[in-house]
């Protein structure tokens, strides 16, 4: 089933709302296994929305449109549809005694404009709007299927779980299920080098993400059951770990200092850390995840100049901030950041000191504060983690 | 000039991250005054994306295309356009050169792939990427524009500001002139209000913008010579500092931080800092601004429990940490998270010591963290900075 997209309002076209109707619609599409193909959005101009909804009507099978749906004149998705289908607005009389209900209801009159929103064309039929006085439509004809859904984030997503998803469950066949792993110490090219055969595989499917937590492989599957879609996904997890198993340091929407807690927390071992021109990234991001406080006791954070900076002085102050707030582990981050000529990057000396021994790494990352800091604290955050097996 | 954006990335589709790219440009075409009528998003498939930006070729004067210019074979953006324009891509030779140093400057053989990423078609001029691999593209045939820009959104805005923005301004007849005020301490709401009757006006037009650093006013002028449309937004400039001044900390592109450091150089006064529950962002911020070195000394980071935690308390972490790094200022910002109730939210206690005396607040936010912690620091960088002149 081809499917798109269409939001409608100028204010999106202003740059004055971020649309998260899209994201979300197109989330649950994927996770039916329904191919959504584009998404547009559109102000509120009766020609130009016409427009793309007829080329919608041309090339897809599902359209789904948000917004628009309000009392003013400004809200024509109902007019724009009536349009293209060549069929008459009338008001249903079962609508306008739910909406009418809806202003009683609050003991106060309802505007005239509210009767637009109880209009209906021969081939729709109303979806019920719990918390607004927007019904929204499902129209079926010539095998095609358009549904309006209100603007409203909330809005929409009721009446999606409630009334549009029972009815595209029950049209599609397949279950689809993804899973995402994620690599530190590769570039994306790199990535995409290695795992070259597979990104061309249309079951399952393995697409690249650069994130600022490295390359996301997302595996995504399609199956009759949920159980074959777990199947195909974990054959081709095996087989990708098999080539780059090193770099994978998490999977879904783990993270890097969450990761870190996980292991620390049954191991009941505290850390505390070190750090020169990271400024304090490392602390942070240690300190934001919930329940941190049983394992992270702390840090300090103290610039130095660039010739005081040495895997010797690293090893040193790792030792230093153990002491200093009595943790199992004492971790430094010292390095500099320099511009040789056109290149610029950041040079760091990563120690970690526990009383049953030391363990250090020197790593070199191009690109300017903050990128190059965000990379060299998180080459640090999984040398910790790879520390904690 | 008709304008369209066309986002690309097969995991636009997929619902895995949201677009927050098209509501930047398009709140920074309808400053510019450029009329945005379409925009819409494609995956990584040759012939629709091809489909798409046809369609927009006819349509349109000026495309904008956001994703598509990583290095692998998913990234088809430079194959599509030159696909349109019956153009063969090369390899230049200078970007081969700036990719092949970013490389080299890593200490790292450059993956065959990225080559693909030097490519150009005659009718394209590389815009350049300062923290990035992927050049975007200005391409201008038969009276037309199209522009090619990474998908992460700090490496597109960054070639936004400095790359397109300037060409967009000398190619639109008239001079076009912005100056952002930024305030911290009024809701969006409360600012909407207060300057409510300057929205509605034509020229110079005004924007609000709720963003990290607080609530962002846009003044944006449009007028014959460039000391006119300064004039114009100087004057209404001085009407919202009548009405709101003493919230406003910064204009265009200063941080909190950055304006700390250019009161403190000349007053050759050194700082260091104390935290808690803010785990390092206090002192990440102040050390992130280039220069930092002459006058940040550095900080603790201490993580404590709630009753410890106290005005009195907070003082005193301030005289210490002043004392500790022998700095002209210690400052501390002591606090903790609750959630009570429904209600969640962030007391801070702010302390600034100097050997001339001592300065204290308490503040309290709604939200959960990251965000709550992101305001306090604001704050308490707010704080600092007014007690600096």
């Amino acid at each position: 089933m081809k499917t798109e997209i269409i939001t409608s309002g100028t204010e999106l076209l202003l740059g004055e709302i971020t649309d998260v109707n899209t994201p979300y619609i197109a989330g649950e599409l994927a996770a039916l296994g329904i191919d959504l193909y584009y998404t547009s959005a559109v102000g509120d101009n009766y020609e130009r929305f016409s427009g793309v909804l007829r080329q919608a009507w041309e090339r897809s099978d599902l359209i789904i449109i948000t917004g628009g749906l309000g009392p003013t004149q400004g809200d024509i998705t109902r007019n724009v549809i009536a349009g293209l289908l060549g069929e008459a607005l009338t008001i249903d009389p079962g609508l306008k005694r739910e909406i009418t209900a809806f202003f009683t209801g609050r003991g106060i009159e309802m505007p005239e404009n509210n009767f637009r929103q109880a209009t209906l064309i021969p081939s729709a039929a109303a979806l019920r709007n719990a918390s607004g006085t927007a019904p929204g439509w499902w129209v079926e004809k010539d095998g095609k299927i358009i549904v309006t859904l209100p603007g409203p984030p909330g809005e929409m997503q009721e009446m999606w779980q409630t009334q549009v998803l029972p009815r595209l469950k029950s049209s599609s066949g397949a279950i689809i299920l993804s899973r995402t792993l994620k690599a530190w110490g590769l570039s994306e090219a790199k990535v995409d080098q290695l795992v070259s055969p597979y990104l061309a595989a249309a079951n399952p499917t393995l697409a690249l993400y650069a994130r600022q937590d490295g390359i996301n492989l997302r595996i995504t599957a399609k199956a009759a059951t949920e159980a074959a879609a777990h199947d195909i996904v974990l054959a081709r997890e095996r087989e990708i770990r098999e080539i780059m198993g090193q770099y994978i340091w998490g999977v879904d929407d783990q993270t890097m200092e969450g990761e870190i807690g996980r292991r620390l927390n049954p191991m009941k071992h505290t850390l505390a850390v070190s750090e020169s021109f990271t400024g304090g990234l490392l602390a942070y991001s240690l300190a934001g995840v919930p329940g941190s406080q049983s394992y992270f006791r702390g840090g300090i954070i103290l610039p130095v100049s660039v010739d005081e900076c040495s895997a010797a002085a690293a090893d040193k102050k790792a030792e230093t901030v153990r002491a200093r707030f009595n943790t199992d582990i004492g971790m430094a981050v010292e390095g500099y950041y320099e511009i040789a000529g056109k290149t610029a990057g950041g040079r760091a000396f990563i120690a970690v000191n526990r009383a049953s021994g030391r363990q250090a790494t020197t790593v070199d990352y191009p690109g300017k504060p903050p990128q190059v800091v965000r990379r060299i604290i998180n080459h640090a955050l999984v040398y910790l983690m790879n520390s904690l097996t």
